[in-house]
């Protein structure tokens, strides 16, 4: 497990990252950026364990992610606009972090014994809700839902794992190996710039609220 | 049970409906639209489990709903033209759902011994939380909060399930009542237009942040 | 704790308050209206309990907190734009809640057994998420997040708490020094508008999304 911890360190710390830059974006003050930090890192797994009824939430009793939010916050804060310019490194970073969030939240829901569907569920949450919070905070329309191929790398990523699953491998292989194909195919995203197809433009489309 | 299964999984279709043409006209991709889907028929249903500490949590191990959500996005994003065009029967799908998500909140409330008040407010949660989400994420003021009658036919069918609950009547027969009940008060109040009140408008009000 | 339990249900009112007026601002209905005042009121608590796993959460069997909720919409409905003017004593009010709720929060999580810096968050959640739910409800950046010192003063709740949790003082004492000095710094905050400093503005910063 120790890969896994440390890649999750480090793709928490980047996910915090995002965060203090988003509400450095939006004009926010010191505790406001390091509440986005916190919530972007931490967001996903709280939702998780709340969603499997395994509480206390990590967070209450492993403080290390919410030291490590606060220093992302800190160095946001210090070398913002040194950061806006190497986004490259960040998108990087942030990719290691969905690799693991995602083989982490499906492990904890295959220990739970829900089944493979609500285990790439899970999977995806786990990646996925942080961002959101963050977005929803900072008023705006949540990014996974509007622009790239992000989500999918996590559900393509959920599947590798349920299936390798059923192999005679450990867990740790099972979680490298997942691991390591959402963070190739979300790094040949960026590069290529995959993107999803949207719905035609729709012109008068008045959807009363229902 | 099998009618109000019937009918939870056709409100949720209808539910996963509305989330997927408030994504459309948002401009979000396909997983966007199928995320609005999924959360708008699921949301309601999380919520309540996690505030029961039902877990891991319905969907996790009831996939159907994760598929009727999939099938509602990708038939939103195919005929989206069309969908906008008959509103009014989605609304009267809508309806049925809200009717079925408020019997299924109340009953799971009194199974867990909470008092009266408390499950009248889990069968609204149920109903509305699902849509706030959704209204949430496509950055809107939930349409439940600003627009019309729509809740308090959910506080009312709760009020009845209580009520009746304590007759002689069997689960099955509380449940048809009772979603009867949200159907046609919901249908009546989309027909002939009931809205509630509002404050008198303020006119420099200022209510600098508490 | 029968102070403390005064103190609760009379910050309560001030949060309902609070929640009740941002809705008439934003000129939504009565349910509206309704539903911001108990969002506010309770969402800090209820997301508490989540984390915890305190299930059924507290207010399925305390509907106390949902009648203080109505009846600070009614009040809020019928007099907005007295209250409007009043906001002074809707800050002391609120002052108040904040300082209990803190105490709560950290008390029920070291009652948990969590780590003292979870215990600190947990007091922080249960402070502020009401009031950033009621926010996000409004359509707005959660106030708490860019405005002022409000935030830090819970955390120092929190650590006041912790720290004299260690030495040999009743519950009810620590309660009641930890709720003085979060009052008393919150009112102090208020008067010399204290506020915390922020990163320097960025220029063009584009943080494509992560």
């Amino acid at each position: 497990m120790s890969i896994i911890y440390f890649l999750d360190l480090f793709g928490s710390f980047a996910f915090a990252l995002s965060g203090a830059l988003m509400a450095i974006k939006k004009d926010m003050d010191l505790f406001g950026i390091a509440v986005l930090a916190l919530v972007t890192a931490i967001g996903g797994g709280i939702t998780r364990d709340m969603l499997l009824g395994n509480t206390p939430v990590y967070i209450l009793n492993e403080p290390v992610y919410i030291y490590i939010s606060i220093i992302a916050a800190i160095g946001a804060f210090l070398f913002n606009r040194m950061l806006f310019k190497i986004n490259s490194i960040i998108l990087v970073a942030d990719a290691l972090g969905l690799g693991t969030f995602v083989c982490i939240g499906v492990s904890k829901a295959l220990e739970a014994n829900v089944t493979y569907t609500g285990a790439v569920l899970l999977g995806l949450i786990t990646a996925i809700v942080g961002g959101i919070i963050r977005d929803i905070l900072a008023n705006e329309i949540p990014a996974v839902l509007t622009r790239d191929f992000y989500a999918i790398t996590c559900i393509g990523g959920g599947i590798v794992y349920t299936v390798l699953y059923n192999y005679s491998l450990s867990q740790n292989q099972v979680m490298l190996i997942t691991a390591g194909f959402v963070i190739i195919l979300r790094l040949l995203a960026i590069k290529f710039k995959w993107r999803l197809i949207k719905a035609l433009p729709v012109l008068s489309g008045e959807n009363s609220h229902l």
